[in-house]
């Protein structure tokens, strides 16, 4: 069986499990009380070009999405994002259940505009109904999203400005951060990132780690007692060690990176490979995730040896499904895969 | 000043204060144990002819939704509502606040169609990833509606039809719903409704009262130990009199639907004496509140002497404003304003 | 029946009464937005010596102490009281279910001990694990306790102290505030408790009115969209004139402690008649609530014609009733309970 | 340094992370749903003595006892537990900040008393008051206890009748019940938990794993759509594989006791070593955490050369300290601390 459905079938890079044994026997204290977390933090921090950058490493996305949001808005408060923002869709209302509306905007291929973003803004602060409406009072962004796509640097710094005129943190997901860094056909960097948002997280799970996200607070913003907060929601974890380890070892000698670059050269390839069959895609992604518009019996046969996700069926005859690559894909698999369709 | 803006801007029905006034010393239980809630109780189960109904009484619209559709999710499940629905936009997300997702779907003149519904609640339940997803526990309709409107005894039934094939509740928020009973152009009963819903309340405030509402269970159906959830809400009144007091004058000789009669007599008054005019309005509404479409200077004008809601902007020239009357309102006062325009 | 289980059996004051009726069809704004809640809140700031007195209507106990504790804690804080404490005990776990602990301190007759207090917050600080507990976050006392007993000038003194000295408020539950101000034996007084305390409430349900409490928070600290945080939790009133008259009617000409002094003469002649017939009482409460100590027998006689509150069973053969008097209370009525004991 | 502080300040037992290695490039779908978890689930069933049990993996015991204990109360009630129990002191209030409040039971070296619940409850349910209180909704015990203590077979049963007397479920958090089970001085074994307890948990982190726990409902009464409420919580893994591995691992070959008895072949080394010395303990723990009673003095020198774990003070001369051994404490560290002291 050929498998594209998701990037976080396989465990962790190989160097990840080898730091993981030489250290195992070490004795280090809890709670991300240890070196390697400090030295993950410091290495970051590099990485962002954001010396003042307050980390903190938890396990997953929805944890994250879950204490980030949650630590960071009052309690009148909501969060905007986009109608297909994980957030809104595929955590099981866990920031509803946290107490917290998401207040939706359109989304253009997975994005928020920023012209929607500030018109909703001024709705909202022009409404002299509004002390009995939920506030806006955080931005939720993904990048890459859930459609693969990618913000630009000048997307970025609009939204950020937006956020700025109105006095809400900006916050992005970036739970597949590695393959939007790596993605040919971006002008956004992790310093730029840092600059313009408020507060993001690197994703670990997907992109090497066994497990593990990294929040950078990038402007001293971190929320007091953070440590006490996120016990507070089961997210702490004893042997902190497990994460640091890990994000110590991705961001030694740009790891992170490398291994995304792979992910999203097996993508182009089987971009490329495809768009020669004649194939069409339902959005242009530059990232890891590609979508595939199937005729319905293609993908019937097509299933019998290869595991893709369902995404959605434009219409009655065609499906469109999302083939992901990750820092594991194999070459082969990808030719493999190109000989099937 | 002529005093449009609201159903909520004077006290009470003169009967209502008298009988407060002839039973003010009367030594009596608290928390709705006492023979005024019980009668009221009574008179409420005849007049919705639901004899196993379980009435309990609360103090306000947004108190009744947090409540009502508090104890009847499941922690994973949110509700399902338009997106103009009162839980929707106007209750500062005191659903979120307490735990559940708005589910929201679209909106015809304030109303959820039933087709969209069931293709809604057919959507999810197809849906592979539906265990990451918010499940959909509990349909909220408002009637009348947000925007005056109101659902037809098909609609009601097609609606109830769709809720039991799911198996979940229908829920009817009725803040203004002797307007809609008393409207001239409705096949919708008090009986229909105790049919139709699994849970609904009457309006009190707007209809008479100083403040109160009567939530209705239809189905024996009454959460367990519903006094203490009521409390934990902070939402139990230790003089429980006072609601039953209210609700049992506003149920003796019909007089709930008799004042709302004169609501819907003085709303049409005002929509007739303004259609002969040449107004506009934004939508064709039956009960209580009109949304007429002014011209912003004219609006201007108005605003000096009468007080109206402002509702939305449709374009740059014009506004369109929410006149309400209520059982209050005068005749003279409809007039008056009937002369300004 | 002689009815002195508590003291909200009967409706309101008659001048309450009165004032509803005369303001009745005045056409006022809704949510507190009127100019009889206006009028209430200047005279209590004045009652109050507290001229930066910021003040909100709720309509009990229970939701108040539920919007107060929750708007003014952080997520990680809870709140100190007595293992006794209304919050602690008897409000259903609302503190909890809005997500906050109740750090309780041992009772003494109701009351938490300064000496206590001090030693319990200087332990937390020093604790080094105390990133893992409930940070103490505010500190709660009711006055008159549920024991009808009194703080003195001096122990509020030494609790505003210590508060201050750890950065957190003192919040003090009026619900029968009245009482406490009227007691024979007292050395505090309304501006003494706006002194030392950051917010309490004047109770009103239990002291004259139909419902409702009026929240003051004395220095400058109502938390930021208050009136969205109470609409969050159900309890904003749409007709807050409803509490904006009685609080105003009650703080004219002294209204509110001249009817809390007829209850403390009632409780006096009670207290005085039942010791000299050599009726024993569990404490020595100087308020309205008054706990005698009766012979299971003599109690079941006496429950024959008059009703009394269960307390507690000191031993096999005793039982602890409470017996509270109220503005409502008629002398006769305390003479007949007399005779009967 | 000697480290005996706590028993997590290692990685994992060799054997797991050679199992990490030889699955790492499997493709292995999400959240569970892999053949590793799969064969750990009957693996635990088959130690239970427990076919019919359900089990879920979670990463922490803060979090699995949020998410236990949330999943299995209603909105109205909350978890009876001894005063020092973990979720009652140091879980940062994760109960409570979910909605629940913890009914605190005297605690006897750590544990509830059976008489002492029976007596708790009945009177909870003789109170006519209850409808204003929190109901007790089930019953949390930690085995081994906070202070190493163990319950007898005995005690297990009793408290098991009671909760089924008063049909609330009776939970066990077993955060290291590996060294509960492989005591010297227990007649506890994992089937008669299974039998005795509605749910409990097989704490991993603290016994070999990296991280984990394993929770088993014993009698088909996982709660509905648990794993969404897992994701609610932020508690659910992508690589559910990481949780599964594990587990199998410590269920093959007897693996988890095996390694568990290894902790209590050091802690009664290390005990029988300091009393000959002398020392004085706490309390007689007979599993793998020791609480010493030092002189102050003696304390300071020991801290030079090991880490200990404050607990708390007896007297202003004394303190005590608590040692803490596990399945990676090598013998020779234990010796070594011998020599020491």
């Amino acid at each position: 069986m050929l498998c594209f459905e998701s990037d976080y079938i396989e465990g962790a890079h190989e160097k990840i499990l080898k730091r993981l044994g030489e250290t195992n026997l070490e004795q280090l204290s809890g709670y991300g009380n240890d070196p390697y977390c400090r030295s993950a933090k410091e290495k970051i921090r590099k990485a962002c070009s954001c010396p003042q950058g307050e980390i903190f490493f938890l396990t997953g996305g929805t944890q994250t999405n879950m204490v980030v949001i949650g630590a960071m808005l009052k309690s009148y408060e909501g969060v905007v994002a986009a109608r297909t923002g994980h957030v809104s869709l595929h955590e099981a209302g866990v920031i509803e259940y946290h107490g917290h509306k998401v207040l939706e905007l359109p989304q253009h291929e997975g994005k928020i505009c920023p012209g929607e973003l500030e018109a909703f803004l001024e709705g909202f602060w022009q409404d002299e109904n509004r002390e009995h409406m939920v506030f806006p009072g955080m931005v939720y962004i993904s990048h890459p999203t859930e459609y693969g796509t990618l913000y630009t640097r000048q997307e970025l710094g609009e939204l950020s400005g937006i956020c700025t005129k109105f006095q809400i943190p900006l916050y992005l997901d970036g739970a597949r951060l590695g393959y939007g860094l790596a993605s040919r056909d971006t002008d956004v960097t992790l310093p730029l990132i840092a600059q313009y948002c408020d507060v993001f997280y690197i994703g670990g799970t997907k992109v090497g780690a066994l497990l593990g996200e990294a929040v950078v607070f990038t402007k001293n913003n971190m929320p007091k007692y953070f440590l006490t907060i996120v016990k507070q929601h089961g997210a702490l974890l004893a042997k902190g060690r497990l994460l640091g380890i890990q994000f110590d070892t991705l961001f030694t000698d740009d790891l992170y990176l490398e291994i995304s670059r792979h992910a999203i050269d097996m993508a182009e390839l089987l971009k490329e490979g495809l768009k020669k069959k004649g194939y069409r895609f339902y959005l242009e992604s530059p990232t890891n995730q590609q979508f595939l518009i199937l005729e319905n019996k293609a993908l019937e046969d097509l299933q019998e040896k290869a595991a893709v996700s369902f995404w959605e069926k434009p219409d009655d005859k065609h499906t469109v499904v999302r083939l992901a690559t990750s820092w594991a894909t194999r070459r082969e698999s990808v030719e493999a895969l190109l000989e099937l369709l």
